[in-house]
């Protein structure tokens, strides 16, 4: 009999009815009961931090499924018995949607809008737009493909970058010759060493008078002390979706710095997550039956 | 020798050398200058108030042309010997970039982040986006068809609604029916007379719990005290670029409304239009002289 551990409750019951005989427990990491014997298939909670995975040692656990696509950490903290696969098709189109709602935000003038409306204050200004203007994306993975989707329509020039150049898409290298002359600069990148700090100081200097960054991936692309610098000269705009740290402590600079919007990692969170959670296990569950490989494996475990 | 008389300076200097020997000058209603002899084309000052068209009675003006797309109140308050021409194609695109910068931040909850910003505080909560909702969008001219456009890569399903119904449209009658299943409505209908109040207490009672209605068309196509008194109960939310009165005064009861985004009618107003309205009026110039007829002519002159 397939055992299946959940993080909660509300997914049991999403699920309980739509796995056939599979054994549905509902544990967590941090849970205070004892672990449910074994777990051929173990979902881990929302937004579980990746250091938390060290607290799965020693446990029977043969595939941990994430429910983000970001999988930074894994290979420090996961222990190297256990196969790991993150969540393909669930957030992309959520964090794209995202990204449209950060660009046209800051573009439109929105945040200053909502401040104005504190003060009953009618603020009528002429704003950039999008129609018309340059925009960089780098990461051509799922996000940053759902991005240049959404983006189109809107009559803006998209460039898409990613590692290495292929039809249609620039290589990292040539983001120097890019950065100065777009509008809107757009991270979609997952973070790995390579990515670590890519918008650091000389980005930022690389970057048009009053053009947006635009960060949806991880807080930690971004190297936030010379972000803070160039907010504070007036040189750039930021919208972040992701912070380093994270959250924002209730005193950190970010908060109060010029021409910054700052959502709260929200990029993947909305209520078209559920579904694309239920069918992504579901799927798996089908695929240890059938013997067949697991979905979106990003590493498989050490038999040792 | 043709005359053209512009509403500003900017606008003179942006048409100068592209308009061969025309005559041009620069006046707008109010000026206390004399009216510069006579005007085969007066431009309008952007976003002049109908009201102030009576001013120009007994001038020698052949044409109006507008900078706006609206052209409500013309009939009361236009010389009749005056023809008048809106400005097609200028701000379509533009306002509804807004549209979609309204719904995805109200349905993101960029407003509530910018609010939590300001006192330090991360509030990440889940929120409903756009993918998989369904979107009424009344008005199925130039700026409903581009609203149209630009939501369709986000994955939701929209049903357009015009006076009449014609293929993959719905007649304005069908909205009762529409309406109870609708997540986001969004009006971008002209104010007329049939349009005026169309979202009343009846309208606001049919819509589902907690939808949201967009307004970028005109204020006056609400019945204000109809929305504040729904918004107030909590049951539906807005995002409102026009409202009625406008200016919103700075003690309105719509400022504090709960689940109430207003931007102050920025619509049509981003950097992308000066290129149109200059485009526009060069071709009008174009035709005066050929003596083909104008573009957009919304009303003739009755020459009597």
């Amino acid at each position: 009999m397939i055992s299946i551990v959940l993080p909660t409750e509300d997914l049991r019951e999403r699920l309980e009815s739509r796995l056939g005989d599979a054994h549905l427990h509902v544990w967590a990491i941090g849970s205070r009961e004892d672990f449910p014997g074994r777990a051929d298939l173990f979902v881990l909670a929302y937004m579980t931090p990746p250091q938390r995975l060290r607290e799965l040692a020693g446990l029977p656990i043969a595939l941990v499924q994430s429910q983000t696509l970001g999988y930074d950490g894994i290979d420090d903290h996961l222990p190297s018995d256990i196969a790991y696969s993150n969540a393909i098709d669930v957030h992309e189109g959520s964090t794209a949607e995202l990204a449209l709602a950060l660009i046209l935000a800051a573009q439109r003038g929105i945040d200053d809008a909502v401040r104005a409306a504190e003060r009953g204050n009618w603020d009528h200004r002429r704003r950039p737009g999008l129609a018309g203007k340059r925009v960089v994306v780098i990461g051509a993975g799922g996000v940053g493909s759902e991005i240049v989707r959404r983006i189109e329509p809107f009559g803006a020039e998209v460039d898409l970058v990613a590692r290495t150049a292929r039809e249609g898409i620039h290589a990292i290298e040539h983001l120097p010759l890019l950065l100065p002359h777009a509008d809107v600069v757009v991270i979609a990148v997952p973070l790995s060493d390579a990515t670590r700090k890519l918008v650091d100081a000389g980005f930022l200097a690389a970057m048009r008078d009053g053009a947006l960054v635009v960060n949806v991936s991880r807080g930690e692309v971004v190297d936030t002390e010379a972000l803070v610098t160039a907010l504070a000269s007036g040189r750039v705009r930021a919208a972040l979706d992701v912070t380093d740290p994270e959250p924002l402590p209730e005193a950190h600079p970010l908060w109060t710095s010029p021409g910054v919007l700052v959502t709260p990692h929200v990029g993947g969170d909305t209520d078209a997550m559920d579904d694309r959670v239920d069918r992504l296990i579901i799927e798996q569950v089908r695929r240890i039956r059938t013997g067949e490989p697991p979905l979106n494996l990003v590493r498989g475990a050490d038999v040792g």
